[in-house]
């Protein structure tokens, strides 16, 4: 095969029956629309082993056109569409040796669970138009059925990617009680007006194809194939980056790979989407493809900030919310509309976005899996709990946050200031920080940590969410200064503000002796021209901006960190001069 | 019509035929893939009175689904989808009282030129699916013989939008003595493998609508509308940005507008799409769409920045390129690839991002057209031949610059540098800026400006391309300095840099007597908290890192602005402390 057209679906294929099982709820189920099915059979599969507690159990939950079959079972198995996350051991983000994972084969599908396909017993055919709509909730519903079945009272988490992401949504919303970590991973709380137009397209091809008959074409010797083979080239379109699609079609977009379809093969990104296209007909319904389809359009936490805190309110879990940065389908900003009303109802929160040119697909790629596997992990306890190497000033910082505090870190980095306090006792505790690797670290240390531009502003956090909001070592790294003061103020009961000053006396020598812009050790240790540092103030001028502010400036630690003194305020002393960090503490 | 069914594409109905006019070509035509056409036709409609010389005319080229009716031709006549750009006097870019505008329905349309739906004369019946495949110099091709037939032998013009946009580079580079100024907005060299991939599905949903019968469905009851249709909404989605999408159909995404299509209606997008599609049948058609969509596919001006440059090596006119920062069919990238070929090869060239929400379909938009209306205006000659004002240190730079001299000015801001050079008869003259106001402004003077970020290097320049490279009062703002420094002793033969002293006495005053960050008059005057600039070196720094980088310092000029007094160089002066300004010329 082509290596451009290996994809990630190409995994899914092949027999896996043999792992498969079955549980039959012949109880009726009401669906959320309104319609009702007689009862209905939910096809999964299992990894690992239940405790005697039911306290290990990981509920998977894939996307459109996956199924149960997200990891290998050995050797012999055939790939499954996780396998770099989901497996034997610890250099596995979900290691099937200490939890018990299912995977289910979602309400409405063709690999085994009741969806259109299967014989409504009414009529003894199969259901195919006459399938009643279904929703999210609805697949989340037959869920419940298994984990009853399953003897599992909670999940320990609920992990999913795309609309397996809204399935753990759901679940957290819905089942509030039965959910200990929701994961939901290159999702968002509602498609986009876009990605609502691709799949209303690919339904469109499906159902305007004359094969289709209405749906009721199961007898029929031919099958709606074209309708379908459309619906996933469109499909293809929204789950790659156009960065990604170039890399993957460019170089031999004039030489595409023969096939026999009925589909133009004049571009290599066309015999491509032929491929594709046709191989998805052998193994998926059409009918399918429509419900599940529109249940994911019709997925809806909300449109506004006022809704999604609605939604959300009542939800008693731990969230891991994971976006990527070329992801066009759920936006990183979708990810972050969920994770402001997390913060705004002060549920435990980790959210990255990571950079990846993969676009939507990234979910399920190695490359990316080994950057938020790591999160995965330390929401189920694989924890760092090396105790964090602290800086000079840290200490100055810690001593000023009474025991119990509730404290919000800006600029975190790898979370050492909130590692210490967690192992002073502190509970409520978040970091923010918007470098990846140090976001990867400070969230492996069991923190809770938003990736998070402080250019933005705070509109994730409430007024006065926090006993304590620190600035530690990061203003000078601040374009809107002006922003970040208002916002910390009105978000923090205290705000404490470490920064290095800029008129501390040996800067003030290398200006004034050699006419060189100030240059000194520690966050001024950069060249003019190379420095990644935009504000420049001396104490003075920090604390200016204060009382400008309205601010109260109830404490002030001044210290010259290069013979470890306390330099005493004014009278008794100079820390504008004598000093080269300060750390203040201010209210409004 | 609800609101959000608006398009610009509802202007494109109704009868416009009393302006249409039609030229027939009976010499074959041999097309560029090496098929051949026995003759052609070509519809068109003018606008204006081509002058004696035939100096003044203007071919405007439309876009895929476009025609030849750009504009009104009187208050009685059906909308142009261009009205806002074209029409008589001076509130408009294309002044129809100066210039004899054409324009002309493209090969393989169905609005009057020769494409699939015309007879062909072997056979007495509709070409259909054995009209030979087409290519943009086709379309080009046929242009010229319009032009022939209009006595036209150079174009003042050759302007288009998207695929008109191609025509328009196709012109420029296939015919150079034949076009005076090349307007390409909003297009590209060539597909991004994402946009082919969207004509790819599009085509495919034609030729497999069973009603397509292979192209030859004119003498059939039904044609291939339902195909025909899913190709128009696949469009749609790539004319808009997804923002303008939520805009547009989020507020009612559920109140969907009631038609009477086959297609889904589910939500006000579905509607909408359902409504575009099902509208385009009825002007469009399907073997068109395909023949036309196909040779937008194959136009290919260069893949890499070499091939590229070999496209437009011969190429004589006067380029303005424009695009749009939400297009992401045809990207700003790619309109910055052309640019750069372009300045490579020293052919004059304006280029604009426009800021806008609206995608694709911008370049269609009065809010957009207001934008760049003024750079097509001052490629036309419609120039503001005001003296610009200079600032207190522009002398010193102009002083330095020796008659004849060619300028690249980096940070151009208005043109305030290079309006004035070219009043004292400089010819090769560029202008970089960033900042859109500026960059109209600048373009407005008559100058050749092209949006650029400094922080990007200078990959569009060649080695010593210019007599001096000017760096005026803009580096204070430059986050990447080294690279610059390097691009620039690159770039030009002498390279004159131009900056504040932030090592002046009077913010040396500020900074050691109270303490505070330094702030000063010009360039310094903001509070450290707010201001653009980012790097704040002293005379003495620069001088620092100009030894650093292997130049030499040429000369130097030293002022103080506020007594107006040149500080000579040490020893018998301290420019570092008595000069809040210099300039300095280096070479490498």
């Amino acid at each position: 095969m082509n290596d451009s057209f290996a994809s990630s679906d190409d995994r899914r294929s092949g027999d896996r029956l043999k792992h498969l099982q079955k549980a039959v709820f012949p109880e009726a189920l009401i669906l959320a629309l309104g319609g009702e099915l007689p009862g209905v059979e939910c096809a999964y599969e299992t990894w690992g082993t239940l405790n005697a507690e039911a306290s290990n159990a990981v509920l998977v939950c894939h996307a459109i056109s996956g199924d149960s079959h997200a990891a290998q079972h050995d050797a012999d198995d055939d790939p499954g569409w996780w396998d770099e996350l989901i497996g034997p051991g610890p250099d596995f983000a979900i290691d099937t040796e200490k939890f018990f994972v299912v995977c289910s084969n979602v309400l409405g599908g063709c690999r085994g669970t009741t969806g259109p396909g299967t014989i409504d017993p009414a009529t003894g055919d199969p259901y195919g138009a006459d399938f009643p709509a279904i929703t999210v909730a609805d697949m989340v519903a037959v869920q419940t059925r298994l984990a009853d079945h399953l003897g599992i009272t909670q999940w320990r988490a609920v992990v999913g990617g795309s609309l397996g992401g809204h399935q753990a949504l759901t679940w957290a919303t819905r089942h509030p009680e039965r959910v200990k970590t929701c994961m939901a991973i290159a999702t968002s709380p509602r498609l986009t007006s876009q990605a609502l137009a691709f799949d209303i397209i690919a339904r469109n091809a499906i159902q305007t194809d004359p094969h289709f008959h209405g749906g009721q074409y199961y007898d029929q010797p031919t099958q709606p194939n074209t309708g379908l083979a459309i619906a996933r080239m469109l499909g293809h379109i929204t789950y790659l980056s156009s960065e990604a699609m170039d890399a993957k079609f460019d170089p031999d977009r004039h030489d595409p790979r023969k096939l026999a379809t009925s589909f133009e093969e004049r571009f290599s990104v066309g015999s491509y989407l032929a491929h594709q296209g046709t191989k998805f007909t052998q193994r998926f319904d059409a009918n399918s493809y429509v419900a599940i389809s529109m249940a994911l359009d019709l997925f809806d936490l909300g449109r506004t900030r006022e809704t999604l805190i609605e939604t959300f309110r009542g939800s008693l879990c731990d969230y891991l919310i994971t976006s990527f940065s070329s992801d066009w389908l759920f936006t990183p900003q979708q990810s972050r509309d969920i994770v402001n009303a997390l913060t705004a109802l002060d549920l435990p929160v980790t959210y990255a976005e990571i950079t990846s040119a993969a676009g939507h697909d990234a979910f399920l790629l190695p490359d990316e899996i080994s950057q938020y596997g790591p999160l995965v992990a330390a929401k189920l306890g694989h924890t760092n709990d090396q105790p964090p190497a602290l800086r000079h000033d840290d200490d100055m910082v810690l001593d000023l946050i009474p025991e119990g505090s509730s404290v919000l870190d800006l600029g975190c980095g790898s979370g050492r200031l909130l590692a210490t306090l967690k192992q002073r006792g502190h509970e409520h505790l978040v970091g923010v920080e918007v470098a990846q690797p140090k976001i990867i670290e400070a969230a492996a240390r069991g923190l809770d940590i938003i990736d998070y531009d402080l250019n933005r502003g705070l509109p994730a956090f409430t007024d006065n969410q926090f006993d304590f909001v620190i600035l530690s070592a990061t203003l000078q790294a601040v374009a809107n200064v002006e922003q970040l003061f208002d916002e910390m103020l009105r978000v923090g009961r205290r705000v404490i503000v470490s920064f290095p000053n800029f008129a501390y006396k040996a800067l003030r020598e290398d200006y004034v002796e050699r006419g060189r812009s100030p240059k000194a050790t520690g966050e001024y240790d950069h060249e003019w021209y190379n420095t990644p540092n935009r504000r420049f103030p001396s104490i003075a001028d920090v604390e200016d901006l204060c009382r400008d502010k309205g601010a109260t400036i109830h404490d002030a630690v001044y210290l010259d960190s290069q013979t470890n003194q306390r330099i005493p305020a004014t009278p008794d002393g100079d820390p504008n001069l004598d000093a080269d960090t300060a750390v203040l503490v201010i209210s409004r």
